[in-house]
């Protein structure tokens, strides 16, 4: 399922006789070659030779070895050099720290630093409150990971997390003018990372934890939930449960079930997907089904952790006891946030009429989406060249830019369910449609509506 | 010896009638009050009253309070409100973290975020080394604090230590381009500082380690700066021995002695005290006599702790015994790093002819620096309102910029002397007088010749 896209868009430095008549020829071989021409520039031209710039997007660094190949294969053509789009985005990082006040001269100096900056530190020693509004504490989220889950990529450590988390922190600024910052940890270790965290917390007005494994992930958030007087949120469960929770909403209302009476089934009980349950069930789902690696979630069965037999207790309370597959016949809502590939087409037919399919393993969902498609009514991915892409970023920086203006100390379940409603009202009722069951990532007004949702909610909740 | 200034600059809005003819009044009645007087703005003008804003430097809150007395004693003149110029500059604080990149569309995101990321993260797993050239380590510096010696406050903890933090931070930037992070620690733990500087390190290119109290200061610096790759700098020791040592080759020129001939007393033996005290040594220096607060430091006695037992061996090789008074007679050079008012006006026309005095305490110095330059030749103090202000703002950017930019993994010595040497040749010849010895913080060619400096100096290190 590869396709060539953006995140390898490469730029083919090509030099070519300048008696080169068929520039087309060159477009042609990227055609060939599968890749996807995005732009062509004569960047210099001489009485010998043409250096014309090729930009295409490529599925991958071999796909785009190929396309040099064929490029160099046309008489007469030499690619000079290749450079990867992505790479020369990233190249010094991707977010910077910008004083906001002036510093020019000795008055300046005098206001920000010493010695005027005294009587600001001694106003927030008398009263620790006043952080929120004299410094950047007020406006301030750590993005921390530990770098044990990143993406797709597993287990790749701190330093190969931190690419993601300053894309992170820059989506938070771009879509809710929250100043976030990166905190990848060099350990792994649950107690480390819990008092590592409440160590830098004084800086920050919010945590946002990011691609920690489970289970370490929920002993983290609710031990720094206790010890923190600022809102901790693990993005990967709520802002994932938060988006699935929107985008079934609306799917539901396409096909006309209530939430009540849906039978769900839910493939992985990780982060995302005990998460994903927890808040379906608050929000009045009452037929969940959930599938962990070893089989169906039973209360009659052991669990080998809180969250599990949590999460046994709270769904299938017939004891189904058979496969997923098994489980799939009949159901109409099928959650997946767990492997590639694991589901046929035979599967999705299985389902009860007007199926809804929510297959968000990444990159590669749990069954194919344009075979799904030929069956369940609504299907959505967590991919961007597909319909419905179920994406946090509609979530998150909303979401803190309302606990943020709320000044409030932690997060509650009726926030989330507040921020859904608000994600899912972003799609009108005429715009509404199998196709469109989410908002688009750059409607404008998605992050202001989820944080005026979750700030009435933190002030009606006295959350503070 | 205090006087007004912007760090207390207050803006009163007053009402007055608007057949009120005596502006002049107003002023007269701000300096009346003892207040200078920066900015008279009338904001509004009806036909029956006058809003006009007085912008003048106070004293401090009781001195602003008695200012808006002598107003409202004006006949017809009402006080509306009081702005205070420091506290509206600190609002919502004094740094930002902004988005390098674009993030306008689907194909912004696809290079910044997923899923084009992942082939960066990919890279840095596969070569850790890439992540100063992909993310924000290559420039970006940690000003980390436990808050616990803070400025001239004390022991005001994180929080009230976080504008001061934000401060250097924007200074940073400002001076040296480089991107700085406040790490405020909620613990004055040794083992729990360093545990936590060693979990944040990964994101960052260089550790400034900042208001940490003596000792504790030097085990977190030694410890950090063994288990680390980055640079480790605690600028109340180096930023202030590097400052010393510039402006203290410059005086020696006005007065003609060289570093190795002056006999030093220095008062002090903290943090700062214990630093310049080793630089000043590795730069020459062989007269060195210094003073902790239960008096001169001798290898003949036991000594507390092993900084101060370095200090005595390597410092008062004849075993002088005497009071800080005595050891001032005929002394070259007084470093004072201590405490206000230790010293008389006789203690300083006791030393020899063309005394050089360094009085650093601050806000107050170690003797009125205007009774100082009675007798002494050369006389610098912390402050900004006299002339030769030892500050380290001339420091830690190009120091930082010079480190990241050579790649460095540690500082040396020889890079705070080539540092030293880079500041003090900031002063030309013709420059070179008893009122300027250091250069302006506002020269823009200072932060660069020391990051020029001490990227040579590593380079020439293979300092990696």
């Amino acid at each position: 399922m590869a396709v060539p896209g953006p995140g390898n868009s490469m730029t083919f430095r090509v030099h070519v006789p300048s008696d080169f008549s068929a520039a087309s020829d060159l477009a042609a071989a990227v055609g060939h070659a599968g890749a996807a021409l995005t732009g062509l520039d004569v960047v210099e031209s001489s009485n010998r030779v043409l250096h014309i710039d090729l930009t295409c997007n490529t599925i991958d660094d071999a796909h785009a070895a190929l396309v040099s190949e064929q490029l160099e294969a046309l008489s007469g053509v030499t690619v000079e050099s290749v450079t990867d789009g992505t790479f020369a985005m990233h190249l010094g990082g991707k977010i910077a720290v910008a004083p906001t006040v002036p510093l020019d001269n000795r008055d300046d100096l005098a206001r920000a630093y010493t010695p005027g900056v005294a009587r600001v530190c001694n106003a927030i020693a008398a009263d620790p409150a006043e952080a929120r509004r004299l410094t950047i504490k007020g406006n301030t989220v750590a993005v921390v990971t530990d770098g044990s889950a990143v993406l797709g990529l597993g287990n790749i450590g701190p330093a190969a997390a931190l690419p993601v988390m300053e894309g992170k922190a820059a989506l938070f600024k771009q879509f809710g003018g929250v100043d976030a910052w990166p905190v990848c940890l060099d350990t792994q270790d649950t107690e480390e990372i819990i008092r590592t965290v409440q160590a830098i917390a004084p800086t920050y007005g919010g945590i946002n934890l990011e691609d920690i494994a489970a289970p370490r992930c929920f002993e983290i958030e609710r031990r720094l939930r206790e010890d923190l007087d600022i809102p901790v949120f693990h993005d990967d469960q709520h802002g994932t449960a938060v988006m699935v929770l929107a985008a079934l909403t609306n799917a539901l209302r396409v096909v006309d079930k209530p939430l009540d009476e849906a039978r769900i089934v839910v493939s992985g009980v990780g982060a995302a997907g005990s998460a994903i349950i927890r808040l379906l069930l608050s929000d009045g789902a009452a037929r969940i089904i959930a599938f962990g690696r070893e089989g169906v979630l039973r209360s009659a069965d052991e669990q080998p952790d809180p969250t599990r037999a949590w999460l046994a207790a709270n769904t299938n309370h017939d004891q189904f006891a058979g496969s997923l597959s098994e489980a799939l016949a009949g159901a109409d809502v099928f959650i997946g946030v767990s492997a590639p590939d694991i589901l046929s087409e035979a599967d999705i037919a299985s389902m009860a009429p007007d199926a809804v399919v929510f297959a968000l393993a990444n990159p590669d969902p749990e069954v194919d989406p344009a075979a799904a498609a030929r069956h369940a009514a609504v299907v959505a991915t967590g991919r961007s060249d597909f319909p419905n892409q179920i994406n946090n970023v509609l979530v998150f920086p909303g979401l803190f830019r309302g606990l943020l203006d709320a000044g409030a100390s932690e997060i509650t379940t009726p926030m989330l369910v507040a921020a859904a409603r608000a994600i899912a009202e972003r799609v009108s009722p005429e715009e509404l449609s199998a196709a469109y069951i989410v908002p688009s990532v750059f409607d404008p007004m998605v992050a202001p509506s989820v944080a005026s949702a979750v700030e009435s909610e933190a002030l009606s909740e006295g959350n503070r």
